[in-house]
């Protein structure tokens, strides 16, 4: 399929959303969001896609502590900020579209379609743009988000340390107030795009350690550029994503502003976790329908079996090939239902209590299954490819390889799993679970195989929260976070019930619920 | 678990497969295997384990027509060779050590989990050896299989050609007489270790046309040696195994040997095939056992979470690692004994017919299961390293993508899945399923839990044997494959019935096969 299939297919899944007229309302019409999704189509396939083989041979590089990506970039990084690219989804107030973040999340696959390392040099700035609009005072806010959105600056998130990764409560790095400012010292690393020459000005949106508060309370967000103080260490060797460079950065008495308030820094975070989330689910989009097209056309291409006596057939004609195939898109279509959900309901967030909670309990879904989705996928095209998928000669081996990080960046499925039972499903006493189950029952009405699946995991999320056994709780909460990925999809498939997509699903949907719940039991 | 506790692991699993001491009878004590293992795993730990990461960033490099190995394995090859580990299975009278394959399949996986690629060296000799043994004239036999099996020549088998992978009756190489012997001509491709310079002389056993017969039929095996009419013209670029060369080898009038019988080439390779097959199974476990390793030490030395004001935990200690590591040696702990069980049914086939119908109908599943299992293992290591698993200062990434070929090379997993239901399943009215069914039943006998899963297995095979829609077959030969293979771990694990690891698999068995069942609808 072609970024423009692509493209229509998100309109489509669009069309099929329910609450997306609710979103678009005055601000965007159909004509407008289908012009910009070809608009993104036409750049993603004819400047983005070239840099992908780019970004994985040469990729970043590190020397005298400075790092450099491919010279490619650059012209396309003007592209994309020219064409207003990188405010999209951000306040007009501040040079941004204004747009929804639902057109962010429907134009973004065909971006990291083309390629995803690339487009981690945007995704810090967007984040960080973001958390300084939310946070920041005016004078920092006016002098870095316009600068940010037209693509002149650019900015990082920085959160981990060596011995704070999943456990963010034991940042060490410090903040000591010095006249008006602050200054922070300590090391932070996984910093995505933490150094580099595509351009001079370089901000950090960083957690520090202001006080003797132990754990989380004791962070706050400040905002440090580039420059004296800070300073490049290394970037790792991955097993993929080689032209996104991943920074190891020292800071040593570099001079730093408070966002926000003081002991506030976690909290603050949130709006750009969602957003983070958001971007790994599209990630993941992306990534499959690059992996789906490679194996789809192969299969068209390269003819084995048949009778030996007349010409071999393409292997698309083998029903196993077919069914391959199949799997894949069935995965893609539904997962792209869910990214909208989770899209229109994070939008309308604000002006509606029950669509943030359900919002924020779809989120750890999209994440991990929009990552294990690409993942999944790239290695079933190199299957698809058989020998040729195992070299270099085809584009499988790279998705493979770059898809690996999107299950353990932005918190690895281990956390979402948490965070979706511990915080989101049995909290306020299931509030979230009987929200979902309203909306979905009711989409499904009438649909006994559908409503029977949704049954069981009503069933599974009653007995888990009559469960006091903490420790169980934690064993379980994989297995909870696969039930409710099945609940999901079998609520969405819904949607597009005349495929032989959503056939292929509910095939297997019931098994599926089952075989989560024995894995909980 | 170190080597030694792998090889330990291997005794113990010996020890409880019930057909052991039929094959061990008077040609090895338990004495003298525990030695044979003990003296593998210190060979493997302390020089084969050292060339995996140089294998990896070295790699084979191609150069004027001319492959190089890093010149580390030299040494290493002696060793293998010196210590007789080369002829371990073959003929006495050949210069072999005379012994079961079961002690190959024993030893095999410690020299796997040490260098996967190094191994490959050994790997196309070993099966030239067998099919030498089994079909060359005496000339060439006694010229060629002690000089294998001492390390004094390497060899190799080609089959695949570009148009003729899974297709193998579309292969064109043309093979001419020429006086008392032949000549070929053709290209050959994905050959492992086509050419290399751990010694001079290689032989090649090759696949060739003689007559104008289409397909298989037509099809009889060669031998030629590396010399005036063999180029190596390329190596591929791959996603791992890099220090394995894969060549492309160009043929051209090159004076052959013909082995055997004129049109009989593929029959005659099938014993090597076993041998390929159980090969790559081990394969899979030693890669298993290498990623687990990893994951464990990880897992006790990384340190996260717990209470603010206390030291970090090991993660270890949190329940949701617990389970990530149980989930990898559970798959492992009964892989093994179905890697023994398919060994010493091969051992028994030539005296027992039963035998070598049950062999046949294993092959495609610890093959491909022992493949997937490798992939998912250090996939799923990665997973509990988290982001220091996706840099290269860790083994998985590498184990990753070394792994990533088991389910392509020696057949894929569809041709797997084609061979398990069409040839060995559904043939001969099915004899091989019921010869299955009545050894698990009997070992199972009053285990209700096993019972029933293997009584749903039999429900399956017997609805499809009623299936005449050849299409249909092949569209679930992948879930009856994946059937077969819950239905064989089900009665497997029945044998450690009182480990954790048992247990954690039969939580989920009844769901699986359920699960497989849905797909095959």
């Amino acid at each position: 399929m072609t970024y423009a299939d692509n493209a229509a297919a998100m309109l489509s899944a669009l069309a099929v959303t329910p609450d997306w007229p609710r979103v678009a309302g005055d601000v965007i019409d159909t004509e407008t969001l289908d012009a910009i999704l070809t608009e993104a189509a036409k750049l993603a396939e004819g400047q983005v896609a070239p840099l992908n083989p780019i970004s994985d041979r040469i990729g970043a590089t590190f020397a005298d502590g400075k790092v450099s990506v491919p010279p490619a970039y650059l012209p396309v990084y003007d592209a994309l900020a020219e064409g207003g690219w990188l405010g999209l989804e951000h306040d007009e107030a501040l040079g941004g579209m204004g747009m929804p973040l639902s057109v962010f999340t429907a134009v973004n696959p065909l971006f990291e379609r083309a390629c995803p390392s690339f487009m981690m040099s945007a995704g810090g700035s967007r984040a960080a743009a973001l958390l300084l609009s939310a946070w920041a005072d005016d004078d920092l806010k006016s002098d870095w988000v316009p600068a940010l959105v037209a693509g002149e600056r650019c900015a990082t998130i920085c959160i981990s340390e060596p011995e704070a990764g999943s456990d963010v409560g034991r940042i060490r790095t410090k903040a000591v107030q010095d006249g008006d400012g602050w200054r922070v010292s300590g090391q932070k690393i996984w910093i995505s795009f933490g150094d580099h020459d595509i351009r001079d000005r370089i901000g950090h949106c960083m957690l520090a350690r202001t006080g003797d508060t132990p754990g989380t309370r004791g962070l706050s967000l400040f905002f440090v550029e580039r420059g004296p103080g800070v300073t490049c260490e290394r970037i790792e060797e991955k097993l993929g994503l080689h032209g996104s460079p991943t920074c190891a950065l020292q800071f040593t008495d570099a001079p730093a502003r408070l966002v926000g308030q003081e002991g506030r820094g976690l909290a603050q975070l949130f709006t750009m976790i969602r957003h983070m989330r958001l971007t790994v689910a599209t990630q993941g989009l992306g990534m499959s329908l690059a992996a789906y097209d490679v194996a789809v056309e192969h299969a068209e291409q390269r003819r084995q079996g048949g009778k030996p006596t007349e010409p071999a057939v393409p292997i698309i004609s083998h029903p196993d090939v077919q069914r391959q195939l199949m799997a894949m898109k069935s995965r893609i279509d539904i997962f792209r239902l869910a990214l909208l959900e989770a899209s229109v309901t994070a939008d309308l967030s604000d002006e509606d209590a029950d669509m943030g909670r359900l919002n924020a309990w779809l989120l750890p879904l999209i994440k991990n299954f929009g990552g294990e989705m690409a993942f999944d996928t790239a290695h079933a095209a190199i299957q698809v490819l058989g020998g040729a998928g195992f070299t270099k000669d085809y584009s499988p081996e790279q998705y493979m390889r770059d898809a690996r990080v999107f299950t353990i960046y932005e918190g690895t499925t281990g956390m979402q799993a948490q965070d979706f039972l511990l915080r989101q499903s049995l909290a306020d006493e299931g509030a979230a679970v009987a929200l979902f189950l309203d909306r979905a029952r009711q989409e499904c009405a009438g649909d006994d195989a559908r409503l029977a699946v949704l049954d069981r995991f009503d069933a599974l999320a009653t007995s888990v929260a009559g469960d006091t056994d903490r420790t169980h709780q934690f064993e379980i909460a994989d297995a909870f976070l696969r039930a409710g990925w099945v609940a999901v999809q079998t609520w969405l498939s819904k949607r597009i019930e005349d495929t032989p997509e959503a056939a292929f699903f509910m095939k297997t949907a019931a098994a599926q619920m089952e075989l989560h719940i024995a894995a909980a039991g």
